[in-house]
């Protein structure tokens, strides 16, 4: 079989039971494979660590992101991991695979747009290593830190628990949509799904909130809500139940894609928003102390484990048209 | 100046810059961009994170490269890194790119050889990512840890100082040699320069016996003998001064290339033997407590920081033909 038929997915999966087979004992470690970050103990603290590869021409397109994006944007999906996690995100190593002829200024713009996420949200950059590749390549690790009892995982959720998600969906989708397609709106418009896709904002001071409210299970929208909340149902053997009309999908994406306003906040991904469950006691005091909002989408359920259903108004079964994407499967 | 101009040390020299420009004060931060791996605090013990990457065409050839050992190969050089800074490995994650042709049951051996190496030496692979890339890419973090005052690093090089190297030197060298040239040589000895080029057993139990017998400055021989020794000389501002005489060519380089074998130990790289410099009595106390050989090779002078001289039998010096390798300048 090749890669490209199992999945990114069927890969980790692999990958997690030769680990979980041949791994000694390691009593510091708290969560390995299968969750948005590892997590292990040291002394009082918990360390997190989180990485993501970005290569071009499968992840991103020079046509379309400036290096200094690109570079924002590469540790950017990587604090988000953080921050999914409840953590403070507070290291970065940096591995980048450049071709030879890459120019020294447009990678001195990669690190400005990576120096420039850094200072914003408190990360060092403390190492890496960078090396000759056929196509540019960024590696990033991000490390951070959280307290013991304090970590929110995928399998934190339990029925009863709502199911809630910080910001608004659908503008990463929607700019992506508008830079293939070469798409013109007003200039506000365009600077904010340009800036929705290409240089998004970890929740880092969300995930700390949730966190020390109490929240138990999150994960950040990175594949798209239905899939992301699919991985949180797997993981807690659970079941889902969402409510397609109060799905906060943002106003500019319902003006300016108006057919396709759903599909766009539920299967386009990099949101890097915040997916999470809890009780509606504890979702509802968080609520008060965020100025952005916090919107209620669904409740979890203890029936058909794995599986999110999304209901209309009038609680029809909606399918939806695409389930996320995986890289193996589907290009961007 | 495209990047293959600047080579891999002036990327990083350049980014280094920035960053310290940039950064934030990180009061647990100890050691930052320049050394085998960065370094910082979290309560009473210090956390190591090493960072690799290896790229098809670029630092290994799959005509020459088991997928197996590859993957024993990608976290021993990470490994090693965390050895030279006297600390214990405990975690690794693995970011991969494939090819999307890519058979699932060589991938299956990549992470084979991964898992072998990693419970060889108490490491548990804790996460990592999974895409598709134009060629295989392997990008590991390793994780380690050590105590406050015990770290190795480049800079704490002092004139007076004796260097040392543990091991031999020269076979990885040789052995890339006899695979690229299709060389061949008695079973016993084609054996072993082929698994000191391809499966390198990094000096993980040598590094906390030196960093345990006051030792302050290492670095693993990855580049080469000279131009690792530059790096601890420039990070230090010493100089150095080597007995070509003394230098510990592996008896099986002695003999399969004889008239390169000095050249194949000094600038070969990729040995992942340590080298270290310290006072005599320290270096003397740890030769009785291992069984491997260690030799000294020379000391630390104050005069011409930065630089390497290789003196022979008459005290004249010899310049070598080659430096050790960058990888923008000379593909393996």
């Amino acid at each position: 079989m090749k890669a490209s038929e199992s999945g990114e997915f069927g890969l980790i999966e692999i990958l997690r039971r030769m680990v979980a087979e041949r791994g000694e004992i390691a009593p510091d470690l708290i969560l390995g494979i299968g969750d948005d970050a590892a997590a292990w103990q040291v002394g009082e603290s918990v360390q997190l660590g989180s990485t993501d590869m970005l290569v071009a021409g499968i992840h991103f397109n020079m046509d379309m992101i400036s290096w200094h994006d690109l570079g924002w944007k590469a540790l950017a999906v990587n604090i988000s991991d953080i921050a999914a996690m409840g953590g403070m995100p507070e290291y970065a190593m940096i591995s980048l695979g450049l071709p030879a002829d890459a120019e020294v200024e447009r990678v001195t713009e990669l690190y400005q747009g990576m120096t420039e996420i850094a200072r914003q949200f408190g990360v060092r950059i403390i190492g890496g290593d960078t090396v000759e590749a056929p196509v540019l390549t960024v590696s990033p690790v991000v490390i951070g830190r959280t307290e013991k009892g304090r970590l929110m995982t995928r399998s934190g959720a339990e029925p009863g628990d709502l199911i809630a998600v910080t910001g608004n969906l659908g503008t990463s989708a929607a700019g992506l949509r508008m830079l293939r397609g070469k798409m013109q709106f007003d200039p506000e418009t365009e600077t904010l799904l340009r800036k929705a896709h290409l240089k998004p904002l970890p929740r880092v001071d969300e995930g700390r909130l949730l966190s020390r409210g109490g929240v138990k299970a999150a994960i950040d929208i990175s594949d798209g809500l239905i899939a992301d909340l699919t991985h949180v149902c797997r993981a807690s053997r659970v079941g889902a139940s969402l409510s397609a009309e109060n799905i906060p999908i943002h106003p500019t994406v319902r003006d300016c894609f108006p057919n396709e306003s759903l599909s766009l906040a539920i299967s386009g991904g990099e949101d890097y928003e915040l997916l999470f469950t809890a009780p509606k006691e504890i979702i509802e005091s968080i609520k008060q102390q965020l100025a952005d909002p916090i919107t209620i989408i669904g409740e979890i359920v203890p029936e058909d484990p794995g599986e999110v259903k999304i209901l209309d108004e009038g609680q029809n079964l909606i399918t939806p048209k695409k389930g996320g994407w995986e890289h193996f499967g589907d290009r961007l």
